[in-house]
């Protein structure tokens, strides 16, 4: 893992003003983006966001130490992604020091500064190939027991971290609306498929994870060195059919219950950003450990991330009467069964090559109780337990016009707040 | 589909004398492929194949009527499949006219030509996403029979074209030997799985087929328009690991098993040169018809394409002795269940976006008869019956330096008959 540096200094402050309340992007975030102008049709370039504005990076990397070639000119990140941990860790640094309170540089820089309200955002990398894991205990045990409720968890759990691959290119960034699919479904009872728009429409609380430096084919990455193939940390919905999902699952797994959207959010919060964050890992002693392959010196103390993560539901009706959205948990990726440096070592361990940009998706991330659960399906035990909201209205399945927003954070005493911003999208009716 | 033309005529021939004779790439065939000087540092360049040679359009283009901008100058066929059926249906007949008989272009495109023998390919399409479908319903039913004897097709497989989504940063082109994939496994009878090489490795004999035009996110593409975005077809070898697949693959489909690698051949060949194979769709009549978004007009009559599929094996003792290698079976991909447009419909018809280059492969493609079946799984009965070589050895499964080899071509009275080129690669033994 990143150790602490002079980057993490919880009493570092900015000349940018705004980065030094608690915006979630103080000088010990530094999270990147791919933006340009609102409206505009500039070609995208890539930025940091600092306090309420983001830097540049395509003005600012005139001013800045290091060598990062035409990286940082770049409209997506997998250049800059590729040059690996160390050019990351020394980017940071150099960002760090010219964002500083007292930098000589912030004259220069200061012109590369835009107002975050005037941006839009596209995706931060080009994304080659999306993975997505199954790395929650709670959520796979909660799903389980739909089907097995005396035996929730099948054998394999606690030995292999279970992942399947998803569809890259309908992965879009947050702010990105979807029309409801539409596909076949098994109604109750029925002996024949029917179909139509499918009624089950669930949002799954996600985690993703871009791959920095990628490995040739046939190499594996060892665990102990995963986390330097890591670029960073963005949250992502992973929208989800379930009704198309029962009929078509059996027996290779889910395919356009899933490939209809996916969300990400704009930023990417590196791991040495999160580093204050470590938490000890989730696995229960009792489990014993993995095969050798997954275990690590320093996994148990902490492989994992305390990070936030709240998910908000804002109706039609809601949104029509301006009233705050509806908070439907509140977790932690803490209680992750597998940890990110586990998702990429296990990825590699057959030879597989993993490319700069990829996404490795963490898998809906509930927790241990019943307020913490990542997704519909698991808050209404399978669509049987309708809920309520404060405004009367009540859900079982998403309806048409609903938007679903996660957020994230680190907070603890002593260090600052750290956002990973947040991921936004409305469902609009099936198309006809 | 497309309709037969000038350029299917059986009587056309090339001043490229070698592809009068029966080549398997006369001037009625015209396949795609990205290639360079063998064992160059040269950058990739698009060609296409006329008997023993190669056009390379990067030099013929300037003297190919029609506006094809970089397409043909760009080292991968992407930008070419963009451009769509129109474009790819006239650059088809600009090259039947130029390397005709008696055609004026020949004075000039003589210097394009390259001997195939002095090239070496690379992957034709930078490709995005790769989708594996089940569509070969006698595979599925021999799968299905090792699990379940009495109900070896689940119920969802006359309604679905199953699909689920594979790796594409581990596709390569033939001729790239991949090592023996290591991982988890649970011995039978074991309570806990342990780690090493598969020792069950196999090939699975599949047809890829390139997209061309893609579609808008929330567009889907109907059953009648689909052909028009397929680029062309190949040959793919999706090996697999079943070993680590029976451990992994529950509850969300094949990972590790797969990914490690997938072999395709270099020749893209169009629906327009396969037209005069199409065959009736092989779904028999009393399965009734699907949803009617998978029904077209012409599906039953000449949904299918026969083209003829053959696996080969050679050990290393055969090659040492320098041996032929060995059939493994010869099928045809018309005992498909699902056609190549079903497979586009259902892919798209919940919105999900395709995108030039895309490969959709068919999954194994077994025919109905014991010699005809297209894994080692199948032969072998989940490996409960091994088979004697003539040269005496045995094999269960693939042993490290075996070789497969699959062929493809179509033949048939009064047609030029068309060769789909082959895909082979080696076994390397598991990396330490």
């Amino acid at each position: 893992m990143a150790s602490l540096n002079e980057t993490h200094d919880p009493s570092l402050k900015s000349w940018v003003e705004s980065a030094n309340a608690d915006s979630g992007f103080p000088i010990q975030n530094l999270p990147f983006a791919s933006l340009r102008r609102a409206g505009s049709a500039e070609p995208f370039r890539l930025g940091v966001a600092i306090g309420d504005q983001v830097l540049d990076l395509s003005i600012a990397r005139a001013h800045l130490p290091g060598a990062w070639g035409d990286a940082l000119a770049a409209p997506r990140l997998n250049a800059l992604m590729a040059l690996g941990a160390e050019a990351s860790s020394g980017l940071r640094l150099a960002l760090s020091r010219a964002l500083r309170q007292g930098s000589d540089a912030a004259g220069k820089l200061r012109a590369a500064l835009v107002p975050v309200s005037q941006v839009e955002f596209g995706l931060p990398a080009t994304i080659g190939d999306y993975t997505d894991f199954y790395t929650s205990i709670h959520h796979a045990t909660n799903i389980g027991r739909l089907f097995r409720p005396d035996n929730p968890l099948l054998p394999n759990y606690k030995w292999v971290p279970i992942g399947y691959h998803g569809r890259a290119s309908t992965i879009n960034v947050s702010g990105t609306d979807f029309h409801r699919p539409r596909g076949q479904v098994l109604p109750p009872g029925a002996q024949q498929p029917v179909f139509g728009p499918s009624k089950r429409l669930d949002y799954e609380l996600e985690m993703g994870v871009y791959i920095g430096e990628g490995n040739a084919l046939g190499t594996p990455i060892p665990l102990s060195g995963a986390e330097r193939h890591v670029a960073g940390l963005c949250l992502v919905n992973d929208w989800s059919a379930r009704d198309i999902q029962a009929w078509e699952y059996q027996p290779l797994g889910p395919f356009l219950s899933k490939n209809f959207a996916t969300t990400v959010s704009p930023w990417i919060v590196t791991l040495e950003a999160l580093a204050p964050f470590r938490a000890a890992w989730d696995r229960p002693a009792e489990d014993g450990e993995p095969l050798p392959y997954l275990v690590g010196r320093t996994t148990r103390a902490e492989g994992a991330l305390d990070i936030r993560l709240e998910t908000l539901l804002e109706t039609s009706r809601m949104a029509e009467a301006r009233e705050a959205p509806h908070r439907l948990g509140l977790t932690s990726y803490r209680f992750a069964y597998w940890t990110v440096a586990q998702m990429v070592a296990h990825h590699t361990v057959n030879g597989c090559s993993l490319v700069p940009g990829d996404v490795l998706g963490t898998g809906t991330l509930s927790g241990p109780s019943p307020d913490a659960l990542g997704s519909l399906a698991e808050i209404t035990q399978g669509g049987k337990q309708s809920f309520r909201l404060p405004n009367g209205e009540s859900r079982t399945f998403l309806e048409d016009h609903d938007r679903i927003t996660f957020r994230g954070w680190c907070e603890k005493p002593g260090a600052a707040r750290i956002s990973l911003g947040e991921v936004s999208a409305r469902v609009l009716p099936a198309a006809s």
